[in-house]
């Protein structure tokens, strides 16, 4: 049987398909470096933003207006589904979220709640129906969760972090618990993906932001097998999974293992080197230095031609950063881009990879 | 001319000869996870410590004492040269050093002094000439200085960072600004690791702990030629000198290229495959999370035996952590590690690979 080929460059790209123009969106596309964000912001907090289908679609749809990417990212936080999980959390200005009640016992993982996101997260699900309505097909939807170390480092920590003492203490120390909570946030997390991609969604990204902080045995030990479980169950959605994390240039292959149709890189690992690891069974997406948008043009420039170059055409990579864009960066940088990306036709020739 | 032959274990690791036992310290080794030196913070700030020469060395000793170490490492801070050089620094208790007036134009950069280490920072110099009366041959005393990357972010953020804004943004918006403060930098950390072994210091450590925020290819343009420099130079003294950085999983042969006798690895990246990229040039160090320290006994005893096994008893590998001992680790678990280290005996037919 033979599945009908999308025409969106990015879900092209997703599947190892040949492409006109390199696919290009950026993590955190939506956001406090753009103007109307923040005047949305004014009147709403972040989770008053996500808990209203018509505001988080709005945020959701100003970069697509804004920059000309290829494809639109679902504006919400990996920590929405800890709310219906009975964790009081919030978004403390300076210091990112805050946890009231960190998780670090048998009976603190006993309490959590597993939950039907289709009804508890349905202003996450009904947002995906309107984008659905807005989006032109060229411009798919990207839904996503946060990896199950990344939400729990979160949860156990109490917030962010920088040496994951709590939640490096509890992985070695009560390696029990550890892989209870791993495998209560996994269960969550596939059905929230799963309800992401049946309201709409067109690809899922699986956001391991922190799981750099893992040694590869670690990774392999305390985590690999409870992101596979993840990724193996959105696998049944259809629609091709992306999995991403920073500082892991010693996981790559571990990642991949885990699942994911796509392997985000960061701006440490060259994507060259990255892909020739992964080899032709993987798409890469990546994996310009953040940092990079706030040079200027020449050097800009020359740091995104050197991933294109590195790229070399193939198919199967979707231009994006290394890691979210932040809230200093001036848009016009980030419209240009787009712009140079776009600029730079793709050989007619190519042959398919997957 | 055959030069003799070191007898310390750590000195002979740095050669890659062969030693009875893998060399064992730990970056941080004195601090705030110790009775002794708590107590010391009672009546002294940090820099008051580092400015009289018998508490420097009172602290510096406090480690060799409680936990058997095979070297010591001069109790100081990295920012230290910065006084001399005419910046205004403090250290600001849960926020770390904090730098009054931070260097982001080329006034800035010209106004900074260079100076004369061995009169400017007498106070070090007799420090490590107090430590090696007390200090027995078997543990040798190490010197060390900032790498002219880390120490210039620190100067150009005004104090730690997480996406190194400003540090970047000099680097890609005004480089040649860049290049004159990373030579500044490197004359100035070069003449004090110079002053420091002619002061008695008998091998060095350049750390360039943020390196890992830098792409291969930024690491290559904006900061090897200068970490170079430091590592030339003070190649003069005739002692050995580690290299060392954490994040540095895509850099190592980069920094290898830079100089160093001994490169420092962390936990990231497994010591087996870091050497095996490195070669037999270079001795390694490294690689135990700091958060196994945390960790109870079976756990922590893996961790440590994964890494000797790793080592495989090749000669040139000095045990440590991937990065500093945190203020929270369990004193008697840092005393453990050294005595399973010390415990397993080496083969005796070792060859030396240098």
């Amino acid at each position: 049987m033979k599945i009908a080929e999308p025409q969106a460059r990015f879900l092209r790209a997703c599947r190892g398909l040949p492409v006109d123009r390199t696919p290009v969106w950026f993590m955190r596309q939506a956001g406090r470096y753009m103007a109307e964000y923040r005047a949305l912001r004014q009147r709403y907090s972040l989770l008053e933003i996500c808990a209203q289908p018509e505001l988080a679609a709005e945020v959701t749809l100003q970069p697509v207006r804004a920059l000309g990417v290829d494809a639109a990212i679902l504006f919400a936080d990996i920590l929405l589904p800890l709310v219906p999980m009975g964790i009081d959390l919030d978004f403390v200005k300076g210091q990112g979220p805050v946890i009231g009640n960190p998780v670090r016992s048998p009976a603190d993982v006993q309490a959590l709640r597993t939950f039907d996101p289709a009804e508890d997260l349905s202003h996450v699900m009904a947002a995906i129906r309107l984008l659905r309505q807005e989006l032109p097909e060229s411009v798919p939807l990207i839904g996503f969760a946060g990896a199950p170390f990344t939400v729990g480092s979160y949860l156990i920590e109490g917030g962010s972090s920088r040496h994951y003492l709590h939640a490096k203490s509890l992985m070695y120390g009560q390696p029990e618990t550890w892989h209870a909570l791993m495998e209560k946030l996994a269960r969550v997390q596939a059905a929230y993906l799963l309800a992401q991609a049946q309201a709409g969604a067109q690809a899922l990204q699986l956001f391991d932001s922190w799981v750099g902080a893992l040694s590869p045995d670690d990774y392999r030990r305390f985590v690999l097998p409870h992101s596979r479980d993840v990724l193996d169950a959105a696998s049944s959605a259809g629609v091709p999974l992306i999995h991403f994390g920073t500082g892991t240039a010693t996981l790559l292959e571990d990642m991949q293992q885990a699942g994911g149709d796509v392997i985000g890189l960061d701006w440490r690992v060259p994507l060259d080197q990255g892909w020739a690891r992964l080899g032709t069974e993987s798409a890469v997406q990546g994996n310009l230095d953040p940092l990079a948008l706030f040079a200027p043009e020449p050097e800009r420039r020359r740091q995104v031609d050197r991933i294109l170059d590195q790229a070399a055409g193939r198919p199967g990579h979707i231009f994006n950063l290394g890691h979210g864009i932040l809230p200093q960066t001036p848009v016009e940088h980030v419209r240009a881009v787009v712009e140079q990306v776009h600029a730079r036709a793709l050989e007619p020739a190519q042959e398919p990879i997957l």
